[in-house]
């Protein structure tokens, strides 16, 4: 079902965890919560995650289903969430059958969405009411970081609460970082997304340039990604867009949901970004090419 | 006078060269050259550099200083150039007493001056005619890359001439690749300026936007530097861009230039360059702020 990768997991006391939201991500996350050995109660609002979750897992004993957050929150030390945006947070966590109201208090509640830093500080004031400490947490590293649990993570909030949930958030990344107050995990997030976009448009167009210059694209890149236009990017997907392959990564759907998140942040705080609202806007004409479940280095396809 | 660093040199046989242009750039390629052991004769359109060098290299036995290009060229059996731009590069090459006029056949001509790939192929057909191979051959890695013999350089026109170059241009530089025809070099040299372009551009809406929203932006930088957004000018730039410094590095003044070869090709070759064309415009902003020599990392400064 999943393709989780086991890893050398750091030995901490297992604690009674539950797992909100079993996506592309979610799912491999839970999962190396579980191998690095703590108990885990899954819950996915499309059951069957949950189910297959319970199939391939189940032979540890340390795995429960429950078919509402509050009942998989109820008892959890740490309840952990990693859902689709901040509409599904605020269901997920502040609803009637959400976790907040199966939480005792002095437990921990961390999400991993990417979500706006506003709905980050309402669950961490409706958490405090409740006893509760809340942290923003995103991550960065893609399905291929939640499977191989390299993931980075960027935490807000209190940071005494921070320090309790590292060690457990440390099964599924590489690096697991303190940014601040609550929200600065999401803000943290929103600069990571603005520069890829820029950069991925930038690669686009240095491609796509190239190409009809008539060069050698795949020498192009393996010589000018030794000095100073070197990026992630370029290294990992310069000789794919090359290729025109795009079925695989993070989805545009997905970039252009972070990106929405950025832009309103901006208007909020009066940041400019004209070269990231374009990007934003070039991938929506992806979306119109039938591009929603491309990778983002697909700007290209505006160019070719 | 210069701050060339002496590097571990290839053993080849010893030449007689010529190099025109002795700039932040040309100075010190003109110094690896000597220090890896061929003979040298200086050309530089203000003269005062030329006796600067002979005064810092006379010493060894193998510096020579001419009045004109054609003087230089005399006698050479490389002659390299690295001047200001196409208008520069067509005095010293073809003019009255331009290198073509004092080079013998059978002799090669290398050109590093970042210049348009037009400019390239008639310098090549010039060269032809007069029996002489011509090489463009633009490098990237800025004023440290000189000056520590670290130069990425790119080639464009026969192979054979290539080969024969590649020896010596490794007395300045870390890799010196083929990258095809006359003009590919200059071709290849524009794709790493657009790539750049658009990137700095996404790392200072990155970096604004973070420091509007009170994140402490080197915690950030750090953090994020080990994912998706990584580059090159984030590990290089990122922290100076926080600290306001922009005193240093590759000039507003020069990126523009380059900026402009490369929009003048898309012109021809149909190529879309949206971002790349929009951060020109911000680099003339930034001009206007008085930043035509601060480094391209500056378009920051139109944000905060």
């Amino acid at each position: 079902m999943s393709s989780t990768q086991p890893k050398t997991y750091e030995s901490i006391a297992p604690k009674r965890v539950a797992f909100l939201g079993l996506g592309v991500m979610g799912y491999p996350m839970a999962a190396h919560l579980l191998l690095s050995g703590h108990h885990v109660t899954v819950y996915n609002r499309t059951p069957a995650k949950a189910q297959a979750f319970l199939a391939e897992y189940g032979h540890t004993q340390r795995v429960k289903t429950a078919t509402t957050p509050k009942a998989a929150a109820q008892g959890a030390e740490v309840v952990f969430c990693c859902v689709g945006n901040d509409h599904d947070l605020a269901q997920v966590i502040l609803g009637d059958e959400g976790a907040l109201n199966g939480m005792d208090p002095h437990t921990l509640l961390v999400d991993h969405t990417t979500a706006s830093a506003q709905i980050a500080r309402e669950l961490f004031e409706h958490s405090i009411k409740a006893g509760i400490d809340f942290i923003d947490a995103p991550v960065s590293g893609g399905q291929a970081g939640a499977q191989n649990g390299l993931l980075t993570v960027m935490c807000g909030g209190k940071r005494e609460a921070f320090e309790l949930i590292r060690p457990l958030a440390m099964a599924f990344s590489k690096a697991c970082t303190y940014m601040g107050d609550s929200g600065a995990g999401q803000l943290t997030k929103m600069v990571n997304q603005i520069c890829i976009a820029g950069l991925v448009q930038a690669l686009s167009e240095g491609i796509a340039f190239g190409m009809k210059a008539g060069l050698d694209m795949n020498v192009v890149l393996d010589v000018i990604s030794k000095g100073a236009a070197q990026s992630w990017q370029m290294e990992n997907r310069g000789k794919t867009m090359v290729a025109d392959q795009f079925d695989f990564g993070f989805a545009v759907d997905w970039m252009r949901k972070d990106l929405n998140i950025v832009l309103q942040e901006a208007q909020k705080n009066g940041a400019k970004l004209p070269v990231t609202a374009l990007v934003d806007q070039f991938y929506a004409d992806v979306q119109d090419l039938g591009g929603k479940r491309w990778d983002t280095s697909s700007l290209i396809k505006r160019l070719t």
